[in-house]
């Protein structure tokens, strides 16, 4: 599909204000909404009703949106962005989904105060990014994963403070009722029993995987700590700009795999594997021959 | 077991501040914690791990507390409120467990805001007591029940605005999306997805009742609509004072039925069947004897 896509302006509209030609831009995975509703005036045009994928939906005016493989797309410019200059435009694509899906709910949900203990479960494209931004924000990260060989990578690589082997009853024992807060990026079923346990009373739970089936909320943890348990879908447009230029204050960006356009196919087997770290990027500028 | 009691205050210890001879005082559901940990230093002793509750538990002193089904009892005057003068005795009993309890989340919850519009799932105890604090706060609220047969109760007598039958698809389907927040009494296992569904954008489901089994936990409505499903348990001290002094104002008490000692047996008997509209309360005062 390609709902991160960065690139170069070429051409702009006549009554286009935001952007000029040559300009470092970035689209993800919105290409449209109402732009009248309560959530559109709230600029959380992510939770319109009536928003438009960035692939496989359709347009305005009919027509299918094909997202990202391609040399050249057109996008109305309130759903596009700006990447700032100092970040590389391959390191950055990944932060237009991945990365404002992880910081959307560090800020709505309050847990982006410096002082605070938030985990991250699961390394992936999501949870890495997750990492960074919390500790940019002065956050202490623990990494909640079921792979104790992710511990090295999560602490030395990604600047987490800790990491918890979720398996290991031990160490998720001695972790009870420390975090304010848990971004949850697994998209696997899975008990979040022992996740609301790591939680402090007034402690968040925030889903931004999307497991097929119903997980199994246990309700006396909910009440008797009066946590709470959320989702969050990517962010607005207004975030989105907000959190990519957080992103260029600190230096962020994901951590990918630049491949050419005709790797694309091996790299969907390897992305079934999760053997990828943690973003594959395909760089279609110099690689996606024209078929005219 | 008893533990919304009311009485008149006989004796004081020397050290005693708050209280003198002859106040109208009440008890609810907790009448000690460690008054040390952060919950507690947070006027949040209802989440203090050492909370001892007033009926079967264990005392600071080893003794085990027995409730409210005395003619007299001792506490610790941090636990204990003032009753407004303005309030009967036997209508405000219910206030320090089934008022705290559903005017705790919606303070807590930010459901209390003039204009918003609130549910109330189920209506017993703490059901109706929810929908006259809501509507005491400004709110607009919607009683969600299976059975059709409560309506004109709730509308006529308890003061909500609308009134839902859960199992009528036609009727939850035109409420889709018009809540900003559920208050859910329910006890028994049931299901999320519909009462999710008449969350608007950032609506907050807040179980306050336990079922006995984990309740499935459908995650695209949470994510898609940046919903949210928490729980709460009863209130803090400051909280239940400030909650009993706004039913002061608002002359809310709830509905009783006041009933003789020995009438007990044929009221856990009627409780069984939900017969009864919506708190049983005893008159210790006039109906216990003396076994002496």
């Amino acid at each position: 599909m390609g709902h991160e896509i960065v690139g170069q302006v070429t051409e702009v509209g006549s009554n286009v204000e935001k952007f000029k030609v040559g300009d470092s831009v970035g689209v993800g995975y919105l290409v449209g909404s109402c732009q009248s509703c309560d959530n559109c005036g709230n600029n959380a045009e992510n939770y319109c009703p009536e928003m438009i994928f960035t692939s496989g939906a359709k347009y305005h005016d009919g027509s299918t949106t094909y997202g990202g493989y391609s040399n050249i797309m057109v996008a109305d410019e309130h759903f596009v962005v700006r990447i700032p200059d100092n970040l590389p435009l391959d390191g950055a694509a990944p932060l237009l989904c991945a990365g404002v899906t992880t910081y959307s709910p560090l800020r709505y949900y309050g847990l982006d105060k410096p002082g605070m203990h938030v985990g991250v479960v699961g390394v992936g494209g999501l949870g890495h990014m997750a990492v960074k931004f919390a500790k940019a924000m002065g956050v202490k990260v623990t990494v909640i994963s079921t792979s104790p060989n992710k511990k090295k990578e999560a602490i030395e690589n990604l600047g987490a403070d800790s990491f918890l082997v979720s398996r290991d009853d031990g160490q998720m024992q001695a972790a009870m009722g420390t975090m304010d807060g848990i971004i949850d990026t697994v998209s696997a079923v899975h008990p979040l029993l022992p996740l609301l346990g790591l939680l402090k009373t007034n402690g968040k739970l925030v889903l931004v995987g999307v497991p097929a089936k119903p997980l199994e909320l246990p309700v006396i943890p909910l009440i008797s700590g009066r946590k709470l348990v959320a989702g969050s879908n990517i962010g607005g447009l207004k975030e989105t700009q907000e959190m990519i230029d957080f992103a260029g204050k600190h230096n962020i960006t994901a951590n990918i795999e630049v491949i050419p356009i005709d790797y694309v196919n091996t790299a969907m087997e390897r992305l079934i594997k999760a053997d990828v770290r943690y973003r594959f990027v395909i760089d279609i500028a110099n690689t996606l021959k024209s078929s005219s």
